[in-house]
C-alpha cells in the first residue's frame, strides 16, 4: 500500500535506494480513474523517468480498492466536444506508448479491478502481476463506448478472438484467465502480491541497466517490422550491447565461472 | 437446426425481431461444401447485411451433420484451369474478409467438422462457439493441396507453430484444443450449443449498434498497423463514438447509476 | 543419438532413403554452442538443402547432453570489435531465416537445454518436439547481453508479455510451459522423443513435396503482410498448387474415395 508523501496528489511516487520507482495512482475514491490531472501527472512522471539514469525498474499500482477503472467518465461527459475528446485520447495514447518506451521495465502490480483504460495500462506495461482476486474488463461497450483505444493494447497481448470477446461483451475475466490468455505474467495470493512483484524486480536489478534498456527498446521496435528488418535492427543492438563494458565483463565472468563484478545481489 | 424457407436454397437466412440474422450453409448432403453457388450466395448475403441497418448480430452455422467441409472439390476438380482457380480463390478470399468487414459481429456456431475453407470460415468470424464434439482441420495437404488461403486466417488466430502443425499434418484438433489455441471462444455440450451462442448474442444486443459497428471496424484496421498509427486511428474512432448519442446517454446513465435508455434487456 | 560419419565435424548430417535429413549439432563438449565454424557449417547445410529436391524433411538436433547453448561466448569474447560482432550476428540471422526459407519443413528435436541462440533455433524451426526434461531460456541478460536477436524469433512464437518475461529475467521454462506458450508443438518422455518426431516426419512424408514446399514458403510471406495482400499471395499459391499433378491426382482420389497414387505409406 502506498506511503503518500502528499495525500492530495493524484499520483505518488517513491524511489528506493536500488532505483526501484513505485508509481501509485492515487484517486482511491474514484477507483483511480484517469482524470486529466492524473494523465498529465503520469506523462510528467514518464518524462522524468526517461531522464532518470538511476531508475532501474518501475512498478505501477493503484491506491485503495482497485488498480484503475479507466477514464474519468464524469469529467469526460462534462465536455462533449470533438476537440476535447481528440486531445484526451491523444494524451492517453501518449501515456500508454510512453510506458512502452521508458528505458526501464515497467511492472503492473494489479489488485481489484482493471477496466477499460485501466486494463489498457496493464496491457501497456512490460510485465504484469495480479492478485488472485483481480479482474479485468474492457467494459466501455456496456455504456455505449467501445474500448477502441484499449483494444490497441489488448490486441497486441491477447489472441484475436479472445480480445474481440472481451471488447464485444464487456465481461470481466479473472486473474487466472488473464494469465492463461497472456494479458498478465503471474498471479499471486493477495497477501503475496508485493512479494511476487519483488521477485521480478530483484531479477531485473541483477542485470546491467544498459543491457535491459537496449533490449527493451529494440523489442518493441522489432515486433513492428518484417523479420529481415527485425534481424538487422536486433543485430545492431546486439553489437552495441556486446561492446558495452557490462557485457564484456559479464561474458568474461561466465567464461571464468565467476560472478560478474556488476552483480548487486545473489538472487535470480 | 435451420427452418428452411426454401429447402433447395444453398444458403438460408432468418432474421428475428431483434435483428439477429441466422445464416445457414445448406448443402447438408455435401457437408456444406463451398460450391460456387454457395460462395456467391454468401457474398450476396454479406452485401445485403452491409446495407441492413437493422441487423445487429449474425450467426453462421451449417445444416445437417457438419459446419463446413471446405471447397467443393468435385466442382473444383472439374475445371482445372488457372483462370478458374484464380477467380475461385479470389471470390473465396472476398467472402472471408467480407465477414470481417461486416458492420455486425459474426458468430460461428460450429458442430461436426470444420475443415479447410470451413475452418477458415470459423477463423474469419469475430467470435466462435463450438459443440464439444466439433473437430477442426486444415486438411487439404492430405490430398495434395496445402491450405494456404485458410492459413491466412489461421495464422491470425493461432500461434505460429500450432498453425504450422495443423497445416503440415492436416490432422484434426478437437473443440477443447481449438479453444485452448484461441481458434474458438467457447465450447458447449451439443445440446447447449445454441444457448451458449444466445448468451453472446444477448450480450451484444445489450450494446448500442453504433458503438459495436465503429469498434469492430476499427479493430481490424488497427491490428494491421504499427502502434502509433493504431492509436491515431483508435482515437478518431473513440472521439466519434463518444460524441454519439448512445455513448453520451450511456455514460450519463453510468454516472447516475441507472440503466441507459437504449438498453433493451436486463441480460448479459 | 547421432551416428557421426566424422566425429570431428562440428555438424553432422544423415539422409535416409525417404529423404529425411537429420542434422546434428556436434560440439557436445561445448553444449553445441554456435561457433563460427558451426554457423558456417549450418549455412552450408542450408544452402545444400535448398538445392536438394530429394530432401523431404529436416530434423535438427544436438549431440550429447544438450540441444544448443547459444553462441560460443569464449570465441565471441576473444574478438571484441564492432565489425566482428556485426558480421557474426548477421551470419546468425541469415541461418535463422534460412531455416524458415528452406523448401523442407524443419523439426527441432530438443533435449537438455536450448538457451539464447539455441532457443532461437527452436523458435526458427517450423515445428518443435521436446523431451519432457528439456528446458528453454534466453539467458544472455544474465551475463549482460540481452537476447535481442533471439527475441526476434521468440516474439513471433510467444505472446508478448511471456516473451518479455523470458528476455528480462533470463529464467528457464520447462518443456510443458514451452508447449503451453506455443514455443514447441509436442512434449514426449526422453525415451520416446525420436518416436514422437518420427510421427510428424511420417505425416509430412505422406504429403506431396511440392504442396508442402509451396505452402511453407507462402506461410512465412503472408504472415508479414496485411490480410488483403496475404489473400492475394495465398490465392496465387493455391492456384499454382491446385494445377500441380499431385493435387489434381489427390483431389481426384479424394472424390473417388481411394488413396492417391503418390501416397507412400498408410500412416498419419
Amino acid at each position: 500500500m502506498p506511503n503518500p508523501t502528499n495525500p492530495t496528489d493524484v499520483l505518488l511516487h517513491e524511489r528506493d535506494a536500488r532505483g526501484v520507482v513505485t508509481v501509485t495512482l492515487n484517486r482511491p475514491q474514484a477507483f483511480n480513474a484517469l482524470s486529466e490531472a492524473l494523465l498529465d501527472a503520469l506523462q510528467a512522471q514518464i518524462d522524468a523517468l526517461t531522464e532518470d539514469d538511476g531508475a532501474r525498474v518501475v512498478i505501477l499500482r493503484g491506491a485503495g480498492r482497485a488498480f484503475c477503472a479507466g477514464h474519468d467518465l464524469k469529467e469526460m461527459r462534462a465536455q462533449p466536444s470533438q476537440a476535447y475528446y481528440q486531445s484526451l485520447f491523444a494524451r492517453c495514447g501518449k501515456v500508454m506508448t510512453g510506458l512502452m518506451r521508458l528505458p526501464q521495465p515497467v511492472i503492473a502490480q494489479v489488485h481489484g479491478i482493471a477496466t477499460a483504460a485501466g486494463c489498457q495500462l496493464v496491457a501497456s506495461c512490460d510485465l504484469a502481476v495480479a492478485s488472485a482476486d483481480a479482474r479485468f474488463a474492457v467494459s466501455g461497450v456496456n455504456y455505449g463506448l467501445f474500448c477502441s483505444t484499449p483494444g490497441v493494447a489488448l490486441a497486441r497481448n491477447l489472441p484475436r478472438k479472445q480480445a474481440m470477446e472481451m471488447l464485444l461483451t464487456g465481461e470481466f475475466i479473472d486473474a487466472a484467465t488473464a494469465q492463461q490468455r497472456a494479458l498478465i505474467n503471474r498471479v499471486a495470493p493477495a497477501d503475496a502480491l508485493e512479494a511476487e512483484v519483488e521477485r521480478l524486480v530483484a531479477s531485473i536489478l541483477n542485470k546491467p541497466a544498459a543491457a535491459v534498456r537496449m533490449g527493451k527498446a529494440l523489442f518493441y521496435r522489432q515486433v513492428e517490422t518484417g523479420i529481415d528488418a527485425a534481424y538487422q535492427l536486433a543485430a545492431q543492438t546486439m553489437t552495441c550491447n556486446m561492446l558495452d563494458d557490462c557485457a564484456l565483463e559479464g561474458v568474461q565472468a561466465f567464461i571464468e565461472k565467476r560472478e560478474p563484478s556488476w552483480r548487486v545481489a545473489s538472487g535470480a
